[in-house]
């Protein structure tokens, strides 16, 4: 039913940080047990424990990615009854080994869906363990580098159903009157703040926008690109992923308006009497 | 003597970081001598000058790393009398490449001892250089590269006595009636204070163990995995080394208790009495 | 005119970092397009949009790269008017492939010269893209990687004018009587000052030289490397590039001295009637 099959190539996410050796030692034991692949680093600089923002960037980045084995592994629940898995996707191109703990979900959705997978029961691909605490090590890296390696998927594990798999989540905004409800999904090294607003989203509401954060009130212009921003001003970029991100150029944009991951913002349409409209901040005193 | 032996393999652990480029300059060099090896990152995240991080990183590392070289470089006394060595260990399946300060000790003992050190004095395999302060990217990448491409150890410079080189320290528990005096061996990016006490000397302190660490004085229970831990309960958790770390469900206990490596913690077995204790801070005037 | 020529090495530069997932995504392009090459990644710890600090690291970093193709991304006009290019230096050895924005233009002299460059302007060689801002994944890294498979320089776009290329700017020292002005090129992560001096210039100035940086005033001891340096006293290193960097024993002079990259720094001979100053900070009062 499964063909050998050799990956040449295991992308590898995580929130390990690069201070510690985790991420040496796991691209370790991949070498030793499958010398032929290249590991490819999308990042290890997922926030500890942030299932969210690791789901995000592997969803971000999974159209680019390599076909072969892709490792995820940003598991707060390590050693507790949350599943290891593999799955497979696009007849066999690709396979995901991580925890089955919502982080995989939007890049397997993706890339079109489950179309198996197994749970990493079985310990002839494992590594012996002083401790359950680095399945990275221990579960993941090996079952992504026998898998790289030709092991056929079924042999690590019995099948699950693809439909127990634990969905991702992802916010949808809310649209009421003349107001768009989103949040921001990733603030960058810049400083640019993505939304959860795709490009359709923005241009129904025109040319100026209102955009509220808290107390924050600005208005903002839609640009093309960072750089041709107004000096000073806030801009609307429709980004590389496809959406909304709230910027100034070349400074943060998150700083100046308090932004991080989650923050809820409010943008309205300003029609054009609102044209005028400046910054203000709410709930100051006279 | 000496077979002709190439290796695929070069692992390297340095404390350059990665905002300079420090790391990619010693990847170039090895790449233009040794383009068949791969090169594996264990972390290059050691503390500046860190000697004993980077031994105990190493350490942690080295049996889950591939046979071959193993480049390490922290050198505090670079460019002064202190040697640069390789040593083959496990008849010729690895050679370790860096300054013979202690940074190797410990894992060239893990792979059963060195059974051969030469001193890299032979400037044919030095690349020429402007100042004696990168001896990276001079004398330990190209003596890595080298032994990769399979230049025999014994052409790098003349041979060293093995029992001449610098021996690591480990810090040793020790114990006073019913307490164990311990230190904190590392903090990982979680927050995790790795102890340097095996899982049998945890064993013999029962189920309840006290800990004081400076004027902090905590119950902590025993756990399987961190997620077992009981919410705001301090946990003793069997890492994946084998060594008891002190961990929170996904808090930081190097946080919340002000531990950092080096620092001194106490295990006192905490009787049935004693169930009761609660956390206390020595030291407070009424 | 042009043949066919496979790089197998990629080094890669940029102001990226590593928390996101940019320079995963850049990677697992160029490993979709050009299996073959190896990324050897110099940094991305460049501070975002610096183009100064991405030129001097290239410029550090550039005798050492193997040969192939060189991809650097420091880029604050993403999406403008200035040019994305491809530079072949040394007969065809190396290819640049970057902004036109001055981030080049240092390496490219150092390894001889652009003697010939095109405009990266043919969109079969691009990602298609849902917005401008990313061109290292959707424009620079597809071209770096087409390079290296083979595809001939010509066909990435029109050929330019190499003297249109934007030059970089190396700051010069200024010598008047007995003092030497000059600036921090670069403050590496041991806290060591390197300066746009070479020994040459040092040497003019005698054994002990008088440091003036601010309203801080030291006299500083020529040493050969950081070790030799005596204890809390502030020294001249020859670095490993050959410049002048102002330094102590394991401990940061930039911390010290209040030093930053662009810092102006002023030397002095210190005659032997003065071998006797020592620090004074200018502007207390009594």
């Amino acid at each position: 039913m499964s063909e050998r099959r050799l990956h040449h190539t295991i992308s590898f996410l995580s929130d390990y940080g690069t201070e510690d050796e985790f991420v040496g030692v796991v691209k370790s034991v991949i070498r030793t047990i499958a010398p032929h692949a290249t590991v490819v680093d999308l990042t290890h600089g997922i926030p500890p424990h942030d299932l969210r923002a690791g789901a995000l960037a592997l969803a971000r980045a999974i159209q680019y990615v390599d076909a072969g084995v892709i490792l995820a592994v940003v598991d707060p629940g390590v050693g507790t009854a949350r599943r290891a898995v593999a799955i497979e996707v696009a007849g066999g191109e690709g396979i995901f080994v991580g925890p089955d703990n919502g982080l995989l979900a939007s890049a397997v959705a993706m890339t079109g869906g489950a179309e198996r997978a197994v749970e990493l029961t079985n310990v002839e691909y494992h590594l012996p363990s002083p401790g359950p605490t680095f399945a990275g090590r221990d579960v993941f890296a090996p079952a992504a580098a026998h898998l790289a390696a030709g092991v056929p998927i079924e042999a690590l594990g019995p099948e699950v159903d693809t439909a127990s798999l634990l969905p991702g989540i992802l916010p949808l905004t809310t649209r009421e009157g003349d107001t768009l409800t989103c949040e921001v999904l990733w603030v960058d090294r810049y400083g640019n703040a993505q939304l959860n607003v795709d490009a359709d989203e923005l241009a129904e509401l025109g040319d100026r926008v209102v955009v509220r954060a808290g107390e924050v009130v600005r208005t903002a212009v839609k640009a093309g690109t960072y750089a041709d921003i107004p000096a000073g001003q806030l801009g609307l970029v429709v980004d590389s992923y496809g959406l909304v991100s709230l910027c100034f150029d070349r400074r943060s944009a998150a700083a100046e308006l308090g932004l991080a991951p989650v923050t809820e913002v409010v943008l309205e349409a300003a029609g054009d009497e609102r044209g005028t409209v400046t910054e203000v901040r709410l709930g100051r005193r006279p």
